[in-house]
């Protein structure tokens, strides 16, 4: 049984190295930071995420599923609020269905606490220069000494996320494929201060959006009662973060454009001043793995933008997805790599372009008449075919069976034929009658066939 | 005026060293190798390159043309070899015009020279690792040495190639958008000595072509009587680099592929087992510049595949246009830089789609008969529209007017009509009626109008 050497002691490396410590694998993780635990600080940030089913059904398998739901927060569905304040609601799934907001930091504590349990030794303050793929070893420097390490391994993971020292070293060999591409837009973390004794200025179980065409606010719920916000925002342009230069540019803006948000952000402008404005990538390349000792899994493999709340699930469901092809090759991992990166890659992929297609839709869309009509419409005929017409949003997030490269091609099929739907005359006054869900129900026959 | 700095002495640093020097910049060139024309050599091997009018419209400019026109070889058409050893031919274009193939080491001697002969100063053996782009310092290391110096820049330009040290750079900064993709095939280059006398054993005037469907060979005359050929094959697979494995293997396979050119090639196993098997990598990326004080340039900015003969001719031309912005804003650089950028870097990713895409075309489509059938309906169309249908090789090749961009756009547009027309009932034989002139021409003004 090899030994397991994993880079980064984040989500997914940890969760990973559970994995990995009860197959009986000896376990070693390195991670470039200190051990926050002692700080009791992710970064000085409060930094939610949203965990659903995919999430979920990997952190089941090493029984972490309950206690981690039982601390988050359900959302079950999107508030929308316009620029007046009004608000408007829409479900995420069924009765029930819900994503759940869960602390980052919260999280990757307590798995981290799990796998040193376990017995797997996490190394702090290492940081990864550079790993010998011929001689298999992974070069280090360490904390503030900048003492140079170097250590040998034998089969060797980097969930070391988007900026991976793994891949960076996959990527001088010849033929490594490799694209990273930015949105035009950044993001900046605001927060809603929680009410008098720990309560919820806003509604608690959803997601809340802010949704203003070229941009968008977003509020996740905190087990202390606030809300952390994100602000996602164009670097350039009229409204932009480069346009919004004085603490009267900011107070304007808000007042002009999320008036209802400003009154629960006391702390908004010295929050907006002393936070980091960060960008947004899409990291893209082949092959995730080198022969039968090194791979790229999470992030480092497929970083991509957080709109569908899929970063941290898709990393989760890579560690279940590795587990199972161990389950069935054993300890052959010159079939276990391969298998993996062919499983995986066209997922990666779709989750990436499924990620970034969301943030058009969060900002632009919900707020749009035809296209709330188009969800009634989905939802409808949800209802009298759950077998034949799944929602994409349902697909990706309650529906861990459906690869997400197959919810991407459903969901293809789907805009065509609702694209068809909506083009038919008075659709708007009609769309519950008997001849249009005919219509759908015909379209949907052809497409099967096709 | 500012010192100007670059990195790489190749086709492209060495052409904009002479630009820059003739409007009385001082300019030093930093080069990672050491200076070839001593050896007499470049990298051992005899490359060629076909030259065509973008790159003549650029070194015109300082006065080159004529003389690397008059030693570089014209090759008026495509001869293609079939299984059988039968011939056939296509011209590029209209009477006398060609592509000249051009020895690349020698015409980068050339450039050299005259740069040095200018005043630039050619720095040899030094290799740069890293670009500190706030302090405006290139780190270099020095040849066999590895003696490390640092010298400051006020403008800089990375013409360092596909593997560029400036981009390296560029890439560490936040929001950097890049890409590189590998085809599945690589090359290696073989050889067709001259024959008694120094003469050509095959038509001198062309350039060659074994289409294959998933693989090629190409020849491209030499001065002194001999072709380089280049086999573009793929790496994996039934017939590729590592179904190959000992000289029976390559002399069986191409006995059975390309029998004619196996009997002019006397050193072909030997050719095969010495000579590298390279990758074919396409670079995109942005920006292409960093505030008013460096930039990318040639191959560094675009590395394209070589299926379009235009990967030297875009980076001359990179350089005709930034001599163009240079006369439009004066010394302002933080206009010139920011207007070259915005200028070539849509011809820059069109170049490269353009040069994918003809891989297909020539491997696969030359030997075609639908193709050759839409290639002389193309040209009879463009005989009676002279000013309306250009043919897409012939924008690309011999109308540097046009831009890359735009010839992109204009052979997409042309493709949607000839798949009409070939599409016509009986179009192999009435294609010459004048109904199906009529309706190409209803057609043209209709997406002319669109």
């Amino acid at each position: 049984m090899k030994n397991v050497t994993l880079l980064g002691a984040g989500l997914v490396g940890s969760l990973l190295a559970v994995y990995m410590r009860r197959r009986g694998y000896a376990v070693d993780i390195y991670e470039r930071r200190p051990d926050l635990r002692k700080a009791d600080a992710y970064g000085g940030r409060s930094i939610n995420l949203a965990l659903s089913d995919r999430g979920f059904r990997a952190l089941e398998k090493v029984g972490l599923a309950d206690e981690v739901r039982s601390v988050g927060i359900p959302m079950y569905g999107r508030m929308m609020h316009d620029e007046k304040g009004q608000l408007s609601y829409q479900a995420y799934g069924k009765e029930g269905q819900a994503i759940y907001s869960v602390s980052r930091g919260g999280l990757n504590f307590k798995m981290m606490d799990l796998a040193e349990n376990e017995g797997v030794r996490i190394h702090f303050n290492m940081r990864s220069t550079e790993v010998d793929l011929d001689e298999k070893i992974v070069h280090f420097e360490k904390g503030d000494t900048r003492q140079k390490m170097s250590v040998p391994y034998e089969l060797l993971f980097g969930s070391d996320g988007a900026f991976s020292a793994l891949r960076g070293s996959f990527q001088k060999r010849d033929r490594f494929d490799y694209s990273q591409d930015y949105l035009s837009a950044g993001y900046k973390e605001l927060t809603i201060p929680a009410g008098p004794g720990g309560t919820f200025r806003m509604e608690k179980n959803a997601l809340h959006i802010w949704p203003r065409g070229s941009y968008m606010m977003i509020a996740l719920p905190n087990p202390d009662g606030s809300f952390t916000c994100t602000l996602f925002f164009p670097f350039d342009g009229p409204d932009s973060f480069a346009s919004l230069k004085t603490r009267e540019d900011v107070a304007g803006f808000f007042n002009r454009t999320m008036p209802d948000a400003v009154a629960l952000m006391p702390t908004l402008l010295d929050d907006y001043f002393n936070n980091p404005t960060s960008s947004l990538v899409t990291v893209k390349c082949s092959p995730w793995i080198h022969e039968n000792h090194s791979a790229l899994i999470g992030d480092a493999a497929h970083a991509i933008v957080p709109f569908y709340g899929q970063g941290m699930n898709c990393g989760f469901e890579d560690v279940f997805v590795l587990d199972e092809l161990i389950n069935q090759y054993g300890e052959d991992w010159s079939q276990i790599l391969p298998a993996y990166q062919q499983s995986r890659k066209p997922d990666g992929d779709a989750i990436a372009d499924l990620a970034k297609a969301n943030f058009i839709e969060m900002r632009d869309k919900v707020a749009d008449a035809d296209f709330l009509l188009r969800k009634k419409i989905e939802s409808k005929i949800y209802q009298l075919y759950p077998e034949k017409w799944i929602p994409l949003y349902t697909m990706v997030t309650f529906s861990p069976d459906i690869r997400y490269a197959e919810a991407l091609r459903l969901g293809q099929v789907q805009d065509r034929i609702m694209d068809e739907v909506m083009a038919r005359p008075d659709i708007r006054l009609n769309w519950e009658d008997a001849a249009t869900t005919t219509f759908i129900h015909n379209l949907m026959t052809h497409y099967d066939k096709n």
